[in-house]
């Protein structure tokens, strides 16, 4: 088992990566205020893992809620929340009851979210169960539910105790979703590993063909590329935006297609193309650059190609992003391969790089 | 005008009281990261003073989103919260636009809280109407809104940037709600401040007759106490939850006869009475100190019979309150005038309080 801590001071907590760690019941009840859980997760994830975490439990004597919602981005929604608060005080969950979320993004965001503010906050855990929320949203404590105009509008930065990245999980993971966690690990490398990026260039079949060994350091290297960007910037006022490199474009891509219909990896590793040729168009990186990105997100079995929605409705879905200050769209572009940095671009390049937005590289 | 600042390190905040704050534009101004505001108040209060804060602001230069919901406790809900955010989406507020809460404590809760989680946290201003909220929830970052199973279920701890507290819009508030107010000033006296207790029974009849010094007075130490308090205790794990005093019983009694029927303000004078005689039944105050407690209520004009629930259905609403833990209930009780403790309480003297709940002291 390897483990790292994300260092937040008094919110510091531990991430422990490895196989069979969601029936070692010992390292979760260690850090239960109260013998009892809410396990949420949902109907795709329940039938595979929900036994296999909860027995062990009861058996070190925690009482556990199960709490399965539906499976999708689409239930990423207050109504899904709802139900979920529901739940949650129809069995007299209390302020000490933990809230574990078991499953992908859409589950540690919407339980994180539910428990940051159950009775203005109870302890939150996390074990996530796809490779996305193993190396991207079990860390840096955000939480979010979307909202019919803007994806992750309502939300808030909340930290759990303590993360579970179980690999044997990712076993059972659709080959999609496999791809959709890669796109973010990818984006490490490009942000601010450049010996990451190599490591991915020569090892990305093995990542493919899910050795555990490879998936397992990756999971550590990306956690820990974030975890220390988190530390410097909880709150994301500054270094933190940098992790959302190719997300502002992609989206755009996830709004501008209908939620669900691409995964949030799949639109990310559209809009890191976007992103890369918006940083060469502006002069910082060269075309072999834009060409390796490229590759290896294909290798990786992601979509190079973004939609062609046009310049303009780009534009607008750009406008309702979160990274919007006094009107203006910033960008995060590449200075060079493996350093990232913040930016407003002139309107004239963004618009050509829209404009060919279908065209593969 | 008298400042004070609540100590909370870094989401540290001053709080201004005097009259004639609110068209004091530059006391908001230089708290504001953006020229731009969403005013949020109520059918009520915007009409007496949503263009007296709004017209020295947009003279500063300051662009006003005026958000105007129903009035009511009955609105302190999941759908008004909602129609807030659909506000504030359709106006592309931003994460550097700040929230502006013009209210008593509904509408600086329900402000509060879509300001804690609107895109992750957004700036918040505190500019409370009534006395409740100047003395009481405008002070320590409690926001929250109520769930059909319970009242401030769904929330969050927040800071605003500033408060301001302006007397004279005391001038035009319900005799019942000014007396709401007093019942948190009175308890400021009762668990910390003998002095404070000792002054209001010598004073009280101003206060009645809005004497403007003397309510700029009791805001003055109602928020020094509680801001004593919450600097101690920024998330209610310990010495906050004094505050609660007689809180626990309240709750219960606007749960237990429909919510908005009772003031919450007046069933937390009620729940002081019950509280009180809990303390006296436990030995710690005497039958005289019961008597100042319930005499004094009284003459802020404010309910000391509690509502004859029956102690078997306060019992079970008070299993849903927020102070609870493995199941048993938590009480806040009076050591002596002046000094009060969180204790558990034995069934019986509990259950004697509960079923003389209906006779008058």
């Amino acid at each position: 088992m390897r483990t790292l801590k994300v260092d937040l001071g008094e919110r510091s907590y531990p991430i422990h990566i490895g196989h069979g760690l969601i029936a070692k019941a010992d390292l979760l009840v260690e850090h239960l205020p109260q013998k009892r859980v809410a396990i949420v997760s949902n109907e795709t994830v329940a039938p595979l893992y929900l036994e296999r975490l909860s027995r062990p439990l009861r058996e070190a004597g925690v009482s556990v809620v199960p709490i399965v919602l539906p499976d999708g981005e689409e239930y990423k929604s207050w109504q899904t929340l709802n139900s979920l608060f529901d739940s949650l005080l129809e069995h007299r969950c209390e302020r000490r009851t933990a809230i574990v979320a078991l499953g992908g993004g859409v589950v540690g965001d919407i339980a994180g979210f539910a428990a940051a503010v159950y009775q203005r906050g109870v302890p939150f855990v996390q074990v996530p169960t796809t490779l996305l929320a193993q190396v991207d949203s079990a860390v840096g404590g955000k939480t979010a539910i979307n909202h019919p105009l803007g994806k992750n509008m309502i939300g808030a930065f909340y930290q759990p105790q303590v993360v579970l990245a179980d690999t044997d999980t990712l076993e059972t993971l659709p080959e999609r979703e496999l791809a959709a966690g890669l796109a973010e690990v990818i984006k490490y490398g490009l942000i601010s590993d450049p010996e990451f990026f190599d490591w991915l260039e020569l090892n990305m079949h093995r990542l493919v063909a899910r050795e555990s060994e490879a998936l397992a350091y990756v999971i550590e290297q990306s956690c820990r590329n974030k975890a220390d960007v988190v530390a410097l910037d909880e709150r994301e006022d500054g270094a933190r935006a940098l992790l959302n490199f190719g997300h502002t474009f992609g989206h755009a891509i996830e709004a501008g297609t209908g939620f669900g219909s691409w995964l949030h990896g799949e639109a990310v590793a559209a809009g890191m193309v976007l992103a890369a040729r918006l940083s060469r168009e502006l002069g910082y990186i060269g075309d072999g650059d834009v060409s390796r990105i490229t590759r290896l997100l294909e290798r990786a079995g992601l979509p190079v190609t973004p939609p062609d929605l046009g310049p303009e409705r780009y534009l607008d879905l750009m406008g309702h992003d979160k990274k919007v200050e006094n009107g203006r769209v910033k960008f995060i572009l590449l200075e060079k391969m493996g350093k990232a940095f913040v930016s407003e671009a002139p309107r004239g390049p963004l618009i050509r790089i829209l404009e060919h937005a279908g065209v593969h590289a």
